[in-house]
């Protein structure tokens, strides 16, 4: 059996791809999991990750890689985070040390890693439309032989895009195509809506009530990181598997069924498979798993199973503690507004930890509202809502928005309705990867006429410009912050208009340079500031707070000064720095602008501050651009005098 | 009865509101149905609009606008297109002989026009959204008599924020909400899926078959402009109603399910809906129609029943040919490639007919794909199909790309798949209103790494562009034009690295002005340099031909201008303009740049070239507004003598 190194223990090291785990005798496949789960625990207690969702699909995964030739056989995983089992079976298992580092293993699927790999990006309730593609696209190329799986959980279900491919593929009965639903009752939290009742309505008919109770009862008697004893466990489950196949809704839809499935019964699980991909065509393959299997701290996690924990002590299932942030402020104001006014109602997507939602949730149980992974209703019931005169406040992570850039334009917004979104991991976010970046949303929501976008660039901002926010009454609002810690306090030494100026580059005469810094980019901007007056280059830095639409004081300041720069957390393109560039040319104004935002191109996973060095985003990078681009542009500056 | 002058006759006019409609007796209802189809031919005929789908709702609309008491309830029309009878039922039937004119009614729905009107905008299946947000507000309010009506097309329930929408209502049990499902088997064409499929069997249903055969055999024998057979008809068809309530999906996710009712027996349709309304819980009505009922050339119209035809004469039917326009021009390209490519294949969401694939469907029916009103599935699949090794053209209006942008985004680009996109109705539309104009993707989709985007501006640049975009293997590729007859003609002059030259100035000198223009802004911005001529100001003229990445010859011949102008059919923010604008920047090019474009604001409905007017996108316009702004930034200009 395996120490307590992260280090794969023998068999597990033994499988070099599914080629080899094909290999392995049934018997073999109880220490293979116990191997895998060990290494799970210690990698993402180390370097943090998805643990949860990956102890629930050890099996799974397993028979998927025993029954189809991957990559002949396409395996397609919905939200990836849940490819970790995956990726330690097509040989990067001696990898994991570097999960989820820079220059390590992603913790998404990546085709740069594996052949094995298909789907990189991260959000939700793909799965099943690019498996629709690929198996037409087999058929069109006569390769019907290949067999496609998607992997997707119960919680991706919700997603409307799930729905439009399960439809569609219900359409073609001659495709080869595979369905696993993951069903663990959970997406991040308990699923929501009717779908989730009417699995748990499955779930509660008696052989099955029977069959839980003997994955809960057996499988929390794993001990953590000692032997198997899923031998006895699996004699004991034989017999109750594929014994339960209610007429679900998917058959309404014309789907083949096969379920319910225990999850952990690797070859249960395999037999299923089996007759899955006997069919040669679209099966929906129902699998009930426990999120956190096999980890007691995970299993009895009550919020999320340790869906996705940071560092934390692997014995005990303790987490570091996590440094006060921009999640929390808004998290306790958004109780004080809501204690304030109680046309206040919250909306979050699955995501009601996350975003900072319980406080709320448990202060006015009757005003908050868990839509599912499902951004695109989420916006459109807040117009709903607000309709109805309420002040919806709708809780996401930045990336997520784009899900519901058309509800946000055409059911929010063209109706001026006051509806206000925050958004939660805005800019750099880094360990995710490519789909976690909120990079996009001060570029796309530029567009949208009568929407106000406010940036906090530290604590009072967040809970001033929240405050604002909901007091708008004839347009939607948005409010965007960070991940991580909130950023220390910088206090305005002045007013223009309704900016803060954060500093002034000379009380009398007007300084060179004009800084428009957008929210937490506040800190970087000062340094960069310190740095050119050292080169005798003066700088006026501002925080317009309200990005969109920009304050007019903006540009009589600009036409004071010989260049104007913009530096924000979002790319580059379409952003803040764009959009003070055009107001100034409407304006006739023609004074330099230099803006500084995140190349528009997708980031490779790596830490923030890490990222940032990397893309140039540092005082000492800005301050020396906007000191080359002064001389460039205006050599009278090289022959005064340093003021 | 009444006359043909599209005026409402005698029992139309006395309807002027809800109220008025509850007055009438059962007996006059199918003269007054009568009257509403007169005047739904007659207006349409003169002005174009969305016929069939409101023939359809002709006594569905009558029985929710007696059966309940709008405004306090609510009614939400989802595809407002279908609330023309809504119009006329509440105070508007005599204002029709403005219908889709400037300052006239709109053809959906609007907040400025009534109070009975809630959804403006016309995207499909928002309205389960709405009306779940608004039950929502309502008992938060301590308002919960007020119930909350959603008609929504089977067509529309492919889309997957409906899907999200209904699993949400099922789980609020306690909320008066009522679905009305119009299912006519047909969103523009018929309804594509596994849902529709399910749909279908019910209708196959012996019983259901007999009703069905009532439908077609009797109202087809109404006369289109004659006098009502509906009193006979409806006393033939009472007794087939309510007695089909087949065990749907809708009962597994938790709803109340009325169903099936004749929707053009109005009597069964109201019993049906004071069923609903008692119920005091979310339930599901379940209606068939036939679009085009009541109007044999709508009937019998095999493609999409008089959708939304142009002009047309209304006593045979015979619509005004079109003019060759770009939608015909793609339409033989992608056949003609599809010939040399068999790896090309195409996807539709739901508008085989608009976007112009029916001879690609006829000629290569494998190779076509239409996966219903759903563009997040169409991206996704198209996705799947590319990294199954095809090349997938997937052909929306420009508007609807919105939404998909997270999965062209995520799961198209992201992956560097070869995805073709082709935007029609780009640009200002016009009659159809703020939500049809296509102003959005020039912008929104700049931020997207990989993505290369082209705009035509003449029939041959089309086909260029078309076959340019599938020869790229590396990355997603979008191609946009606009609504209407193809531009005429425009040769270039040279070229300019990718880029045409459309005018030099003076071979010699380097001319004062460079204009940019984007596709068919071309003739527009030959005539403003022919105007700036008479002015003294010497233009160039250059179509980038792919406006994403911008060619790089495009900085050296900015920095010999004094002035650089974009000229964009699409909106100002973020648009063509802003690009250059940054280009140049980036490049420490600091020549003034002006960005002529769609203002960011909601346009109100009106026809395209009065729109262009208005918003100062016509060559005078454009060529003062350079006039003054050479003679204000340059004042050396003035003093030079006219070249």
């Amino acid at each position: 059996m395996s120490e307590r190194t992260g280090q794969p223990g023998s068999l597990l090291e033994s499988v070099k791809g599914p080629r080899d785990l094909k290999l392995l005798s049934a018997d073999e496949l109880p220490q293979l999991a116990v191997e895998i789960r060990d290494l799970l625990i210690s990698s993402t207690a180390r370097a943090g990750g998805h643990l949860g969702p990956n102890l629930g699909v050890v099996e799974l995964t397993i028979a998927l890689h025993r029954v189809f030739d991957s990559p002949h056989d396409r395996i397609l995983w919905d939200t990836g985070h849940q490819a970790y089992v995956h990726k330690m079976l097509t040989g990067r298992a001696g990898q994991f040390d570097t999960l989820r580092q820079e220059g390590g293993l992603s913790g998404y699927p990546s085709q740069s890693e594996s052949e094995h790999d298909v789907i990189e990006n991260s959000h939700a309730s793909t799965a099943l439309s690019y498996a629709d593609g690929l198996a037409k696209a087999y058929k069109v190329r006569g390769e019907s032989d290949r067999a496609v799986v998607a992997v997707i959980g119960d919680g991706a279900l919700t997603g409307g895009m799930a729905w439009e491919a399960l439809n569609n593929i219900a359409a073609h009965k001659d495709l080869p195509l595979i369905i696993v639903v993951n069903d663990n009752g959970r997406s991040y939290s308990p699923t929501i809506g009717g779908l989730a009742s009417h699995l748990a309505s499955l779930r509660t008919t008696e052989r099955y009530e029977n069959m839980l109770d003997f994955v809960k009862g057996n499988l929390t008697k794993v001990p953590v990181l000692g032997p198997p004893v899923y031998d006895a466990l699996h004699g004991v489950k034989k017999g109750i598997k594929d014994v339960l196949a209610p007429q679900v809704m998917f058959e309404d839809l014309g789907l083949k069924y096969i379920g319910l499935v225990d999850g952990h019964d690797e070859q249960a699980v395999e037999t299923a498979l089996r007759k899955a991909r006997g069919f040669r065509r679209p099966v929906i393959v129902h699998v009930l798993t426990k999120k956190g299997a096999g980890y007691s701290p995970a299993e009895n996690h009550d919020e999320d199973c340790f869906h996705s924990p940071g560092v934390f002590d692997p014995l005990t299932g303790e987490e570091k503690p996590k440094p006060h942030g921009w999640t929390n402020v808004f998290s306790q104001e958004i109780v004080r507004l809501g204690a304030e006014r109680q046309d206040i109602v919250a909306i979050t997507a699955a995501m009601l930890g996350p975003t900072g939602l319980i406080p709320f949730s448990q202060a006015y149980p009757d005003r908050l509202y868990d839509v599912g992974i499902a951004e695109q209703h989420a916006l459109t019931s807040a117009a709903g809502l607000a309709l109805g005169g309420l002040h919806p406040v709708v809780a996401l992570y930045a990336t997520f928005l784009n899900r519901a850039f058309d509800q946000l334009l055409m059911d929010v917004a063209l109706h001026r309705l006051p509806v206000t979104v925050v958004l939660d991991r805005a800019g750099v976010t880094g360990d995710d990867g490519a789909s976690h970046n909120g990079m996009w949303d001060l570029s796309i929501l530029q567009v949208v006429p009568g929407l106000s976008i406010a940036v906090p660039r530290d604590e009072p901002r967040l809970r001033e410009l929240l405050a604002e926010a909901v007091e708008v009454d004839d347009g939607p609002t948005v409010l965007r912050y960070p991940k991580g810690p909130v950023s220390a306090e910088i206090e305005a030494v002045g007013r223009l208009g309704e900016m803060d100026v954060l500093r002034t580059g000379d009380l009398d005469v007007p300084s060179d340079v004009l800084i428009v810094s957008v929210g937490p980019m506040a800190e970087l901007c000062l340094e960069a500031a310190a740095l050119l007056d050292a080169q005798g280059i003066s700088a006026t830095v501002v925080d317009p707070r309200w990005v969109k639409p920009l304050d007019e004081a903006l540009v009589p300041a600009a036409r004071a000064h010989k260049l104007v720069v913009v530096v924000e957390d979002n790319g580059r393109v379409g952003g803040v720095g764009d959009a003070v560039a055009r107001t100034l040319r409407d304006a006739d104004v023609d004074v330099p602008v230099r803006t500084y935002g995140i190349p528009q191109r997708f980031l490779e996973h790596a830490k923030r501050a890490k990222i940032l060095g990397e893309i140039g985003l540092t005082s000492q990078d800005i301050a020396r651009e906007i000191t080359e681009a002064v001389a460039k542009r205006s050599p009278e500056f090289e022959n005064q005098p340093a003021r």
